[in-house]
């Protein structure tokens, strides 16, 4: 007995997808008792089901998402959505999200919304695939009515800064906090013309409004007074804004000694522009970002940056939807606040 | 008339999903005129079939999927799933493979199946969802017999270098051509000990023995000798590999005066660890990458790579697979071959 389901697993484990059948073999019972235990049967003798389990975490069985769904009326598939995917910051959340789904043993299908109100809402309602269990949303675009009115009311866990009310579960960081322990990092430097890339104009976004928040009350605490021509504003958190915005501080007639940049990618743009004007970081120039994403930690010169909790995040985000799929909507949506720590590097080394 | 349409068409612009009703104000028809058109209901009238097909191109109305697969057979879903989602290769491929699918009025749903053989069948078998059409897969860990066994045989499309023969149409660059063009710029440099890092040891995956084979191909050609000292093998092509691989160079007796890295990532690791040696690039040590991401460009020195024609291969993959869903999968799998250019930057200027 021992011998064949031996050679299953190592066939299972070398790719093809494990079946009814190779579970069966694996535990030494039938197929109709594989097929009992997975679809929830109550007669089955509990060693009997100990040990279909066992051959089914070995083998890494996983029923399909109609089978599951017409047993469960759960498909285990659940929807990501977030605005810019080629934005490493969100590749790197996402990753998390699969990890932490595929704990839960759930499928993740990412969309990528492009921050358009009409995609957001058609994800938030589910796309129409009665298929989706809930969907995890990082809205740009949307607006509360909107999300109010979207079409279905399938279980929804929002991430980001956004405020929507207790319509829904949000997850986010404390951006205020962060931003200030950022900016009063560069302070402790020495720094004192510290600018700030990230503001938009005339529509800044919640995450620009929280951080700029931080920053100006990190400067008042330290005595500095923010000025308006430290603060260029960006249309988007993208490396080719970092440096444009860079290069009109480098302009003005007293040049900054640091900047925060409100994301990595900002920062990174603004690295280049700095190198390109032939000035040196962190002599001439400090620079801090914000997200962590990998790329900071080679870029050249290393980049110090506000690292959220990513792991967190994901968790706390797979676990609430989980929740609203198994009770449903009855509870008021709860805001939940993972951490968020400084990582200092190179790009702001005391001169 | 004029002018509630257009107030409809503001409205929807600014972000509510546009609904049959706001399609009948916008053409001046019922609603059931207009439900009589989307449903492809033969008695409408040229005329007014035109005006509400305006309509529903103005305001971007899209049927939801479930009905669309009521009436068409289709929900205008596909899926689309590669290996490493924190690749930014992967990331603006993707990007690309959404826009090309949306000039299509069709959904694209991600999937990351980090490389693993079940989860990569699983989406090959289109998750056992039968709102998915179709999917554009690329695949690291399946093999060719596993592929064939797939469960459901729904229109498939492969990303990437793997070969499966003709089971499915196949879209790729030709990689031994853009490696040994990447390596002959090296050496019109007038580098001499050029160095590869990207093979793998002890199972070099498609990617790498097609890269490895342009580049000896190119040193042979200039009359110089591979060295397995100066071909370091790595475990994935990511930043830290990079970096490890460029620090075992470095530690040769003869050091190289290039390396050819077979992706950007691993390229901006060796960057890095050239950098915490305290040699210059190129001055001593001139770089080239694969994939020309845009953290790439950003990269100080900004890194010289060969370029994908990305927009090339997302059209080629989703017009593939659009075909394949329209007529099924009688004609033998294609193989599609976009381009690619070699982008000249700072790390390997002439010294």
């Amino acid at each position: 007995m021992t011998e064949p389901s031996a050679a299953t697993t190592t066939d299972g484990a070398s790719g093809s997808a494990p079946r009814l059948k190779d579970v069966a073999a694996a535990a030494g019972v039938s197929v109709k008792t594989v097929s009992n235990v997975v679809n929830g049967a109550e007669h089955v003798a509990q060693r009997t089901r100990a040990r279909v389990q066992a051959a089914i975490d070995v083998l890494g069985y996983q029923p399909n998402a109609t089978a599951r769904r017409l047993r469960t009326g759960r498909s285990g598939m659940i929807a990501l959505a977030f605005p810019e995917l080629p934005s490493p910051y969100f590749a790197e959340l996402a990753v998390e999200v699969i990890a932490a789904a595929r704990r839960h043993r759930c499928t993740v299908l990412m969309d990528d919304t492009a921050g358009d109100p009409r995609a957001e809402l058609r994800i938030a309602s589910g796309l129409g695939d009665p298929m989706i269990d809930g969907v995890i949303l990082s809205p740009l675009g949307l607006d509360r009515r909107e999300l109010a009115a979207r079409e279905r009311q399938i279980p929804l866990v929002l991430l980001g800064e956004a405020d929507f009310g207790p319509v829904c579960d949000h997850v986010h960081i404390d951006n205020v906090a962060a931003a200030y322990e950022a900016t009063a990092h560069l302070v402790a430097g020495g720094r004192r013309r510290i600018a700030a890339i990230g503001w938009q104009d005339p529509s800044p976004r919640a995450t620009a409004q929280q951080r700029m928040a931080g920053y100006r009350a990190a400067l008042e605490a330290a005595g500095l007074r923010p000025e308006p021509a430290l603060c260029p504003p960006v249309r988007a958190y993208v490396r080719p804004d970092g440096a444009a915005a860079m290069r009109r501080l480098l302009k003005l007639p007293a040049r900054p000694d640091a900047v925060f940049c409100f994301n990595d990618l900002l920062a990174l743009g603004a690295l280049r522009a700095i190198h390109e004007a032939g000035l040196r970081v962190p002599e001439d120039i400090a620079v801090v970002g914000f997200d962590d994403v990998e790329e900071s930690e080679y870029a050249i010169p290393s980049l110090t940056t506000v690292a959220p909790d990513k792991t967190g995040i994901a968790e706390a985000a797979v676990d609430a939807l989980l929740h609203r799929i198994a009770v449903g909507d009855g509870e008021p949506g709860r805001l939940i606040q993972p951490g968020h720590r400084l990582v200092v590097r190179e790009s702001s080394r005391r001169r």
